[in-house]
């Protein structure tokens, strides 16, 4: 048995690592902007990155790298490195230089896409990190675009015998309803006796249940990056535990990435349940989180069943409207054909709308398949942001 | 050969067909909420439907007669009988008892889900049609929701030997900005001596051209409808000539619809070549004109082509930075790799994104599949309609 409790640090609170986040003028208002994370170890890898064709110049020079393990992650905001082609990678390259007494040194960026790096100023910034600085603060600050607030967390898991790990996170992005910067960011770092591949099976199942049930929808980015480091300090390890926590911490974070979706004023699971399995169920919740009928129906809290059932019908999945179940919480609004939608029902589905949490049922009524998505509302503050992002 | 002149008359100038629309109450605002189009002949039929499985009581209705004739179409505005079940079929039933000295009557529906028809104002409303009036205008306007202009338009096609026949319609709704209505609606007569299933053949493949090209999103309504009448008087029919002309006529109602998309301002062609085939254009047109990053992006008048480099490389297609290029209008802003967008293209591609109408050309640089989709851009005015829309 072991016990999880959330601690402090973010992402130093795993042994052994290190972090903070400088100014190095990429962002023009002084903000922090280059951030990384240093073990004194090496570490053990495993990740995740964008399924866009397109994907960005620090996917390509990881990728390219086979595999590795490294101590250092250098992270910068502002600009994407995206679309730059062989130029891209090649600036990657040169600013590892810079980097040189570093093992396998990796990079990550996040901004505007189609500009090419200015070089000069991040390899003046590598110069301002001081290496044996634990501010996790300073480094979830500095990863964040359109972000209005910074995501870290750390837990640290327990067994009977007071052996122990850590795992501490920090991400920016970028939820369901934020496609203007469209990258979100995460990065892991554990003292746990964990490998490369180990971690990797449990990250890629993870990931489907969190950043997977937020972030695909059409507007995949170039630049979507999981980076989880170990450098196995604590020599505990167990994989249940690991599983359990590292679902925490990413499922923490990627909940906190649809509350700060670029206007974002509510934050509403689809729970979907009998379809004809898990993979039709996900279609369907995911579905409904992008839906932009549904999202503006939440904004103007209009229990607007007619919407939901539509976009289930839309979805491509097996269904039929004598089977569907709809709810707004514990309130069934459709049962199976059922009309009983009254004023009186009416007001009560308004009242559950006005939360700043509820949750959306459906039952398919066909099999046993389920699936849970998360997403938000848009309004009017999300065109406000997007019409205005890059210029 | 022959010639196609515009013509007078929207739907009724077919010969033999008749239409008007009337007030039965359904609009609260006293609007027109019923029209009729009545053929002196039986007609033969054609027919495209939507492919959302909780399809509304109209299309059951519809499907459930199989192979028919008819000669009298009635159309509701302000109430789409969807999410109704086999009650919302019965309905249809008893009001077509009101028709019952007409062939096979149908019905079509659009508004509101999952409420049932005010069967005894519909039936009341049919009392007041005059089966001999010629008004394409109020038939047209009835048939509107959150339209705010109404769609007709007719050709004439006559052949070198003098022989002519017409081909009127009328539609409403709902391009791919308009999900809160979801419907289209389209109502097309010809008094071609056209037969059902060379109507159905042409019908499929200028469909995929027009109201696909614009209307395939996350949002397929419950009541998407294409229905074409023919009542062959005019006794003249070439494929070929049919064939452009209906293309004609469906193109441009399926541009009006975009053009009164909720809250648009501009109307965008995507225009995608060099994909690995026609299917994969369609996918990466569609995906253009479907993104909440580009839709914004024009609405802000922000020439950011990463956004669009990015939506391509997300679509899951063929694709790869080094063989892309992007144009708005003529003004190539990104080609294959090179990033030549500075301050002056920045400023050009500006001024192509505040007209009213201009092309996104995406070439893949792969293969020889082409496809052109039609979209608009997403401003405040969209969140306000779709925000408010039921209550």
């Amino acid at each position: 048995m072991y016990k999880i409790i959330q601690v402090d640090g973010g992402i130093c609170a795993s042994e052994g690592f290190f972090a903070d986040g400088v100014s190095a003028g990429l962002k023009l208002d002084g903000a922090k902007d280059m951030a990384f994370i240093y073990s004194e170890n090496e570490c053990e890898i495993a990740s995740v990155f964008t399924t866009n064709k397109m994907y960005a110049a620090p996917i390509k020079h990881f990728k390219a790298k086979g595999d590795f393990k490294t101590n250092f992650l250098l992270i910068n905001s502002k600009n994407a490195n995206a679309m730059t082609g062989q130029v891209g990678v090649n600036d990657i390259d040169e600013i590892m230089l810079a980097c040189e007494d570093k093992t396998n040194p990796i990079m990550s960026s996040t901004g505007v896409i189609g500009v090419r790096l200015p070089k000069q100023k991040i390899i003046d910034g590598i110069k301002l990190f001081d290496l044996t600085a634990k501010d996790s603060k300073n480094a979830s600050s500095a990863i964040m675009t359109t972000d209005t607030f910074s995501k870290e967390i750390a837990l640290n898991v327990t067994f009977d015998d007071g052996s122990s790990f850590n795992i501490g996170a920090m991400a920016k992005g970028a939820g369901m309803i934020n496609p203007a910067m469209a990258t979100m960011l995460c990065f892991i770092t554990t003292d746990a006796a964990v490998t490369s591949s180990q971690m990797q099976e449990i990250l890629d199942e993870v990931t489907t249940k969190t950043f997977n049930a937020i972030s695909v929808d059409g507007d995949t980015s170039t630049n979507d990056t999981v980076i989880l480091l170990s450098n196995a300090r604590s020599g505990a390890y167990e994989k249940d535990a690991f599983r359990d926590a590292l679902f925490k911490v990413m499922h923490f974070l990627a909940l906190e990435m649809v509350r700060d979706g670029e206007g974002a004023t509510k934050l509403v699971t689809y729970k979907v349940s009998g379809a004809k399995d898990d993979r039709e169920a996900e279609i369907v919740a995911k579905a409904l989180s992008d839906s932009l009928l549904v999202k503006t129906a939440l904004f103007g809290e209009d229990p607007n069943w007619g919407r939901i059932a539509s976009t289930v019908g839309a979805s491509g999945v097996e269904c039929c409207e004598e089977k569907l179940k709809i709810s707004f919480d514990n309130l069934c609004v459709y049962d199976r054909g059922e009309l009983h939608f009254d004023e009186e029902m009416e007001k009560k589905a308004s009242i559950v709308m006005t939360h700043k949490k509820f949750t959306i049922s459906c039952d398919l009524g066909i099999g046993k398949g389920e699936f849970k998505a998360y997403g938000c509302d848009l309004g009017y503050e999300y065109v406000k942001i997007n019409a205005d992002y890059r210029t």
